[in-house]
């Protein structure tokens, strides 16, 4: 099984791009929550790369990538730095901020499941840790910054759906021998439209049954 | 020193049970905070597989072993279909769910002391895993349902105490070359006991000295 | 380059002193929140080893040295212990704490910064885990407590820039080949100085461009 879904230079530029989009999230929230400078960086470095790190210690590639890449620690930092000086401007672009979150998440996915693979890992649980490569540094960032994070509860659009939507397809193209750089890059392709889609047209996960969405906690 | 504290397929079928009741208490949880289907099956997820996960990663046990076999994956998404469809007949049983938890949380010390020691480690460090096994994913779950853990403080019965006690039992059988099936076994009867007697008779830790249980936080 | 900052028996002694300054401010935010004895044992040991023990396992040195040196182990049920019987005492030197803490904070970075040289991380990586050794263990203690870590937001004085500044001079000395136990000494040094400079004249970081420190979060 190929360790590439593109070329690595190409690989490595949509990496961090989803990096970028991630670590913006985290200054924008660091923001919104009144954090110091520290506190933005901090934020910025956690959600971008917090995801890859609890993938890479699970499956002991150990150190991380994200701390012996210098480009993947720096990019945080230039989100955070973007978000100090422009943050008004950015959250006006939030939407946009959107867009490359759900293509990181998208790139993400796909990435941390094959990973996972090459390290021997069975299809299931590549595909688990492919969710987790994408969703984690996002539930890292809102659990510093004190919220309940957003996956978990039905205010905000279906976020973990189309992370295992791409992982589960990429482990079923593993499985059946089909895995190479066009398809991983049209399963990474499918999480980010179902994403973008659902942001689009409001779709969330059901409440369990028989539990009202309009009433209070309790 | 022997790794099987009963025939492995037994020890296979108590874990499951184990994860199956930390997995419904996830669950639970998350209906109750009115989290959407994505939020009770990750809670379901951390609070079965947390505690393990973090032992195997602080042994270096990787990938964890919740991340190699079925079962102890799949075991957490049926106690969060099961909840997600009959949760109000759950809640009535709520009781009974605590049984189960007691149960998961002897042979989880055990079985986590027995683990480090067969890693080598001492055994004090060995039992504090123990403990770590079994409290950790509901730390993990109470965490990520922006509460503070329930084992931390006082309005809940003993919960870290009957895991300490029944892992420290282990520790001290190996150090006296006495562990084997039956005493392992009486370890982890110990442990669950001690906790549905807190339950029963409603056994807290003590405050700080001085530090009444009547007045505000402050 | 050389693992020693100093003798080895020093060093021990040092690293001691910091982790119980570390557990005394766990065990008093737990009698702050009310946490009963189960609580402040937890919160010392997770305050005062938690740093280190998310840096060993980010660099593969597993099992970390908390579970393998008993000092390690014992010392914050030491700190928990004294403050379960003398709070109010402690609280009252509060202060002193402080300074105690600023020391194990100094300790920390430049101790964290030299562990992941030793195991071959790159200058800016290994600050960046030296960072989190040393701020590591107080991030996890404020977000079990319930809190959002202090590190963060404005209202506590620079935490992780004293640490930084620690780790960022040990990463550039050992990159000019100047570590030994004398320069490395000093970079500690010069970290607990500035916070503690940052504690007396209530040094803070700014906030983001624009955001006032006036009005409430909204």
């Amino acid at each position: 099984m190929s360790t590439v879904i593109v070329s690595p230079v190409v690989q490595e530029i949509l990496d961090l791009i989803g990096i970028f989009a991630f670590g913006l999230s985290g200054a924008l929230l660091a923001v919104r929550k009144r954090f110091d400078a520290v506190g933005i960086a901090v934020l910025a470095e956690v959600t971008a790369l917090g995801g890859g790190v609890l993938r890479d210690v699970v499956i002991g590639a150990v150190p991380p990538v994200a701390f012996t890449d210098m480009g993947y620690f720096v990019t945080p930092l230039v989100a955070a730095a973007l978000t100090y000086f422009w943050h008004p401007r950015l959250a006006r672009i939030n939407r946009f901020v959107l867009i490359f979150d759900a293509f990181g998440l998208g790139v993400f996915c796909v990435a941390g499941t094959i990973k996972a693979l090459n390290y021997g890992m069975h299809p299931l649980p590549a595909a688990a840790l492919g969710v987790m490569t994408a969703i984690g540094g996002g539930a890292l960032r809102d659990v510093l910054a004190g919220e309940v994070p957003a996956l978990l509860h039905p205010e905000s659009e279906i976020y973990a759906v189309p992370a295992l939507l791409g992982s589960a397809l990429v482990a079923g193209l593993a499985a059946l021998h089909l895995l190479n750089p066009v398809t991983s890059g049209l399963a990474a392709l499918i999480a980010v439209t179902v994403r973008l889609l659902a942001l689009r047209f409001g779709w969330r996960a059901p409440l369990a049954r028989g539990v009202g969405s309009g009433d209070g906690e309790g």
